[in-house]
């Protein structure tokens, strides 16, 4: 990820929030990361208060003694603006730096997430912190990356958004006569006479619960609007950090599939993408995996880093059960399975008040090294450091692509009907386990890339059509590609307003099908059909569709829509456009996306359990295959390879045997 | 319902929004609802905003045209005021006209049902707006109706709204000492010294959820307060047009068991009743039925119109399952079967975008007539308008009526104890219910109806005694009739203050029994009685009740009130008085109500399974017997009439076997 | 209780409110209350309204009428001072005076506990009206208590209230670095640099739902200033009637485990403890002993009074079932049983309007006394008038004791992490049921109580460890006793900062273990453990601990931490420190507790059923034992003791049988 010639091995270290402690503990903590084998520390993350005490006053004095200490024992630094959270005195002061509710209630001081993204004073104060951090460490030659704010995220909806949203309007539209046909205002009497009669939509206008509108293409906008602006926080502070350091990479930590930041836009202004995983209790590992191949996606394929996890345990979920003995090794090597350079922590000591002191660390509250979790990461690092930069810029070659677009994640959610079991993310899931479980490659792809370098491209629920989508993928299947969607698709343009002459709209002669209606069916009603001799449910939605030129692959058996298309496959071109008009078992869609790839001669790269995980990375050092055994159960399997374990040197021949303990991995240097 | 010479068949159409659309594609809709049959559409509900641009200009030469195109092909017009979303303009300018919510805070523009009933600005310019458009269009003669507003409903909070209140107050009260006396305020130290002492109970004040308050006699008035005012708005545009056109016909579309306005109330000042009717995923045939009735009784069995029912889907509901084929037919003849003389559809064309674009329409997003919606609404079409004016102007003749009531309904749900589970709108359809699926007809009256044309009268649930109420029923029972009523009955004052003294209150010398307690049992927790042979659950609550005279049929059969009476018949006069003091399975209430109407001579107009639905409707043309299917299975029945069915014009004669397929429908002309 | 010569038998009345009703129903009232067998009521509880009509105008000639009234029929008074409603004229005057809810609204006039305590307007005239109440009637020798307003409860997030938290804040940490210290604010950069900085914690501010918060140090220490200042207000009008009474005792009627004030600090400014039991349908008799317990701890056994419960039924909770013939009979004695000396019941009048006309009176709205509920309460009131003197001021010797600490409730329940199952109230349940269906009394007490009276003392759950307090249990252990805490204890200070080091912190010693991890389950998951050869299953929170010298009792026998200890017993000084790391079902901690207990020779009063209720109290008359069946079947056991019952006069021998009918009680005076 962080493409400096310094860097010869995997970056492996976390959070450090020494600002939290006594200075005597510093160096304990130095013997102890020391110990534990990490390289990199994340600074300051939190410390503007103490930066700053007023609007003139700047406190660097203790900062410069962690980056001193730090520097000494040969960490490498992450250093973040901290502008995360605003201090204390400026939101006395200046109350306009608080964000408003989505309720319409002014947000006094505390909490995170809590800054007007549109606040003058905020980017004022917030973009010359940054400027002045980069500034006065500017020559400190450790430094290998800018960490932006933190998890930039959340909403605001003060009248400074509600002015700067009329701005982001007149830019996008120009004219209120423009809007008002983008928007379709003639519905409900909405038509605006001028941009000062728009407000922004929330509990108290447009929406009656916080996923349910009135005016999709006005909510649809200030979702949008809302992620432009944290954006703009973004690009402001790393502009001005730019100037200073241009060769030191900036990132900030993203959260995989968080809804409300369009990340593929925010990519653009990413030198490289890092992100915090957390998965939870009940996430299975597709879910973990499918988060890091969106991670990896949003630049194209480049490696990323795992800028967080928890060593052990987190603390704000409903359950936080420990990492079973392995296991956090396991989801780290996930991380690099998946595309990662960098594994990193939060945290590296425990706090002891708020919010997260029980989130795991790598020096727990007992304060000393003799603990699973320090021994667990210890190990981990000796191993990356064992690794060195054999597997460092390596990249995923997926023939097979899933689409994922935020503004389709956004109009589907705020769908009124057909259903509200319709959810964006879980078909995406769904789609992507199919895959995943099979042992194959998948890129996670915007609607902007390019598709001609995959033979299979998938696009669940492809709701919206944007200007120029549809004639990428016509192109792609013309030109022989296998595309697949899925009822509810293609129905809206960029506003959400409907592409009238028939669903799936643009989508409808590479599809060859026309969708004229569609049911909803309640938790627990079913339709059936059969495919290969095997019947599956049809749940939820069922399109009723007829074909104009697809062949029918399967077809409803119950209802008075029985006999009507369910799976269709159309010849375009020299490609085929799949369609299929329900939502089915797991299983079923795993027959179907075997099928689409086979007949590109997509393979698995390996046939084993659902929950052995296998990826190929590929760099000049070679190929490398990850195996992950995700259940505490061991597996073994016939390895068709001729192959060397990286880790334990031991050489493989074709068809040898191979055994995973529980939680266990394997990196395979395919020979 | 729509007493104009000039019609001479059921109207046949629905809401018809042009202004969304180019007007090329007007022509194309003209083709498009002669092919539908269609021959009255609504025009100008939500067009406020594009007629009035700022407080002194206004734009009528779209409506002119699209007035003119519209009567150019034939069409009637029912003309809405346009006034149930105020223009963004105004609510800008006179934030006024905005409403407050529940929870104390102030609305901004969006959505609907936003606009204050009270604001003297929304006032003026709405009136001002009605009286207008009386102006413009008077001479147009295709204008059958007058449509106020659209769907009346929500409440505000603002102090508009609280100064009216007090004005309400004075009103009603004349003095602070008798509010206080009205509502018993030495409770909770609430005494008022002054009306401005009094405030709007809400979220802020009395209240700790929607339907729970501190403060039931204050809740309850404002209640009446709010739908009065809601009222007002209604009876001021109506003012105003009728002074221009005095010879059309007024109204609004109402919406079934809307709990927040006081219908009984509102009918009085409409010229026909007409309703919304969008029966939920989960509504049975019975609670339409009864929406239906409810809505004929407004005005005392005279026709109604069916202003608004969706041709296919609705899309706001959890699930949004299509209707089937032929349920969309079904269900308007189910209008027409309970009173309807109009049957309309929201909408003509589907809107492009905003939260109702996949609600369903005659004509589709696909923009043509190839669909299955669009030829079984044409289809209808051709049957209405085959039916002519043989069906206009029936009436249905019940001998039993059910008392329903908003008053109590209010308080009723508003009651703190006996348990959270006494919900007055489901007792009124488990009753209803139990008429329903024995073919028995059965009117929904007021409180204030007369009672002397029935022979047997069911009030479940009758918590408040109005003041006369009880004399009305004390002279309906000594006259003859049969009187019957619940638990929880003859408790309360029009202020929700208890009649003391002993339940059922005023109720209790025509009932002969006295309530001495009554027990509430958790759900899942039963007693039991045994009434003709068989065993009953009783459920929720359980009187403890003594007989002061009444026979008593049938007593608990467990725990300490074991022996006590459960359903009593009280001698009074000529007639009898009934009291059930449980909840028992609808079979024990059909059982109970088939007695009490066998002993009037009320019978079945035919035997047939449950989820066959019967009706006759009668005018000078004869007696027409209505028979649905609400089933998709057929059903086969022994006909006990001599009779022409009106579509298929065959003849049936007494005994012979009658057939209705999977959601068929039969209008039989009795001979 | 009320420590007064002229009291010769258990107080036996209620609240009542004649202001509600016209004074020509006050003589009947007379007469019934003498049927009852009443000698007590409760007088003037919601009368500010009436009583003062503005700054000066005062009211008193009704309250005189009531007062004279009463007095002549013999009826003792415990005379409220109105407090708890501010009259309407004062919150539209000063608006101060209402509370700000904790989403940050200002509130109107309306409902309870409406009133800011921080008010200074409130404050003012709260305290001269209980001033005035002293000075009117502090001649009437017939009032026996002062009961300062009604059932002090809730919050207030008001300015007023957030600028008295800075002045409390100021009071307890004298500076704002001491500040920045106590609650930790290096994290998430909450640095204050004045305390004109720190805000209230609420949904504006740090917390995201009621009991969920980011900073736990803030909002912990806003609990604490919040019932301090509710004690406040408490405190400065017993300080003004104080001054004119002397010798009338002043209490406020608690609520039993209320959480938001911390009854402990209360205690200590109250003279003696009064409070209300309304126990809920699905409450066990369990629960209602804990808190009678609970309250006779507050003063250290010290008998308290029932000033409230119903003779009834409740009417506010989600079903409110009748209490059985016998049930509220059996619910009086079982205060008595644990220490109370007054019986009362709201109320002796069923009142006619708002929220409560549905809670159980006295005298129902029927009117008379032929009612079963009222020859229930006359028929108590005889018995009680028979047993005299007997049993007042006898006391209850417990040789086991539970701590419970508010700020341990609140801290626990505010905690994130480690699983969202773990409530403090419900794990000290569990223990106390484990005592209670054994039969051994118990004594719940505060972590400021002295242990040295006990033989046994449990800490369930002792999360936060305050200064002083370890040292209390560590000599408590040393000099011979056994103690006995759980997983999650010893985390913290006073504060709610990690004690570092190892948990469970200070308590390490005394319990030789280190806790090293705990993993949380989710709901259905289980770990198991054999203990005395029966398998017990483990679940919520799984300590991974290691012994450092304590004995192991049993181990996990599943997942990773198979063969860690579960439960532990160490060797301290003269005692044993028991360790339970985990929650399994109530027979293992029945086991557990019995084998403690039996080790320092605390045996069960008696053996029976769970749901035998049994306890003793002891005064100079001799010793009294209370046995209570809490189930409608009857329990026949072989008493251990020579004792004659007190209503019957019954003599039994030991061993002779004795039976107690369903809801039957008896008291043994022990021979």
């Amino acid at each position: 990820m962080i493409e400096n010639p310094s860097i010869k091995s995997i970056l492996y270290g976390g959070d450090y929030n020494p600002e939290q402690w006594p200075e005597t503990i510093w160096h304990e903590d130095m013997r102890l990361l020391s110990l534990a084998n990490i390289n990199v520390v994340t600074l300051n993350v939190f410390s503007w208060a103490s930066l700053q005490e007023d609007e003139t006053t700047y406190h660097f004095e203790k900062l410069d003694r962690i980056m001193e200490i730090v520097k000494k024992n040969g960490l490498s630094v992450c250093l973040a603006t901290s502008t995360a959270v605003h201090p204390a005195w400026m939101a006395r002061k200046y109350p306009e730096v608080l964000r408003t509710e989505f309720n319409g209630m002014k947000r006094k001081f505390g909490s995170r997430h809590n800054s007007c993204p549109n606040s003058p004073i905020y980017r004022k104060y917030s973009v010359e912190l940054a400027r002045r951090l980069a500034e006065r460490y500017k020559d400190y030659d450790n430094i290998i990356a800018w960490h932006i704010s933190n998890e930039f995220g959340g909403e605001c909806y003060c009248e400074n958004c509600e002015n700067a949203f009329r701005e982001w309007l007149k830019n996008r539209y120009h004219t209120i006569d423009e809007v008002n046909r983008a928007w379709n205002t003639a519905f409900w009497g909405h038509t605006f006479y001028t941009f000062e009669d728009i407000v922004s939509p929330n509990l108290l206008s447009e929406h009656f619960d916080y996923d349910r509108t009135t005016y999709q293409p006005i909510s649809l906008d200030y979702r949008r609007f809302m992620s432009d602006s944290l954006l703009t926080c973004y690009q402001e502070e790393a502009k001005a950090i730019r100037t200073i350091t241009p060769n030191i990479p900036i990132t900030t930590n993203l959260m995989g599939f968080y809804k409300l930041l369009d990340y593929h836009k925010w990519a653009k202004s990413m030198d490289f993408i890092s992100w915090d995983n957390y998965p939870a209790y009940d996430n299975s590992p597709s879910s973990t995996a499918m988060a890091h191949d969106l991670m990896r996606g949003l630049k194209q394929g480049k490696p990323f880093a795992l800028m967080e996890q928890t060593p052990s345990v987190t603390n704000w979920h409903p359950y936080n059960a420990l990492k079973r003995p392995g296991q956090m090794r396991l989801l780290s090597y996930q991380a690099v399975a998946h595309g990662a350079d960098t594994i990193m922590f939060f945290q590296m000591r425990r706090s002891i008040g708020a919010c997260e002191k029980y989130h795991g660390a790598v020096i727990d509250h007992a304060g000393h090294e003799n603990t699973r979790v320090f021994r667990e990461v210890a190990s981990l690092g000796q191993e990356l450091r064992f690794l060195g930069d054999t597997l460092l810029g390596s990249r995923i070659q997926a023939k097979a692509a899933i689409i994922f677009d935020w503004d389709n994640w956004w109009s589907v959610d705020f769908s009124a009907g057909p259903s509200c079991l319709l959810k964006y993310y879980d078909i995406i899931l769904h789609y992507y386990t199919a895959f995943h479980t099979q042992h194959i490659p998948v890129d996670i792809i915007s609607v902007e890339d390019e598709l001609c370098k995959y033979d299979v491209v998938i696009a669940p629920l492809l709701y919206m059509t944007k200007a120029g989508s549809d004639d990428k993928i016509r192109t792609f299947v013309k030109n022989g590609g296998t595309f697949m969607t899925t009822f509810f698709s293609g129905y809206v343009n960029e506003n959400d307003l409907v592409i009238t002459g028939g669903y799936p709209g643009r989508l409808r002669d590479i599809l060859g099908i026309w969708v004229e209606e569609e049911d909803a069916l309640i938790e627990g009603e079913e339709n059936s059909f059969t495919y290969e001799g095997i019947t599956y449910p049809a749940r939820i939605i069922c399109d009723l569709l007829h074909s104009e030129g697809a062949e029918i692959l399967c077809s409803y058996e119950k209802d008075f829509y029985s006999g009507m298309p369910v799976i269709t496959c159309n010849h375009f071109g020299k490609g085929l456009g799949y369609y299929m008009g329900t939502i089915s078992d797991l299983s079923l869609t795993k027959t179907l996306l075997r099928k689409l790839c086979k007949e590109k001669q997509i393979l698995p790269i390996i046939n084993g359990p659902e929950h052995l995980e296998v990826s190929i990375r590929e760099n000049v050092n070679g190929k490398f295959l990850f195996l992950l055994n995700h259940n505490s159960k061991e597996i073994s399997i016939s390895l068709p390879y001729h192959a060397t374990e990286l880790l334990s040197k031991q050489t493989y021949q074709v068809n040898d045997a191979l055994i995973l303990s529980g939680y266990a991995i394997k990196i395979l240097k395919l020979l």
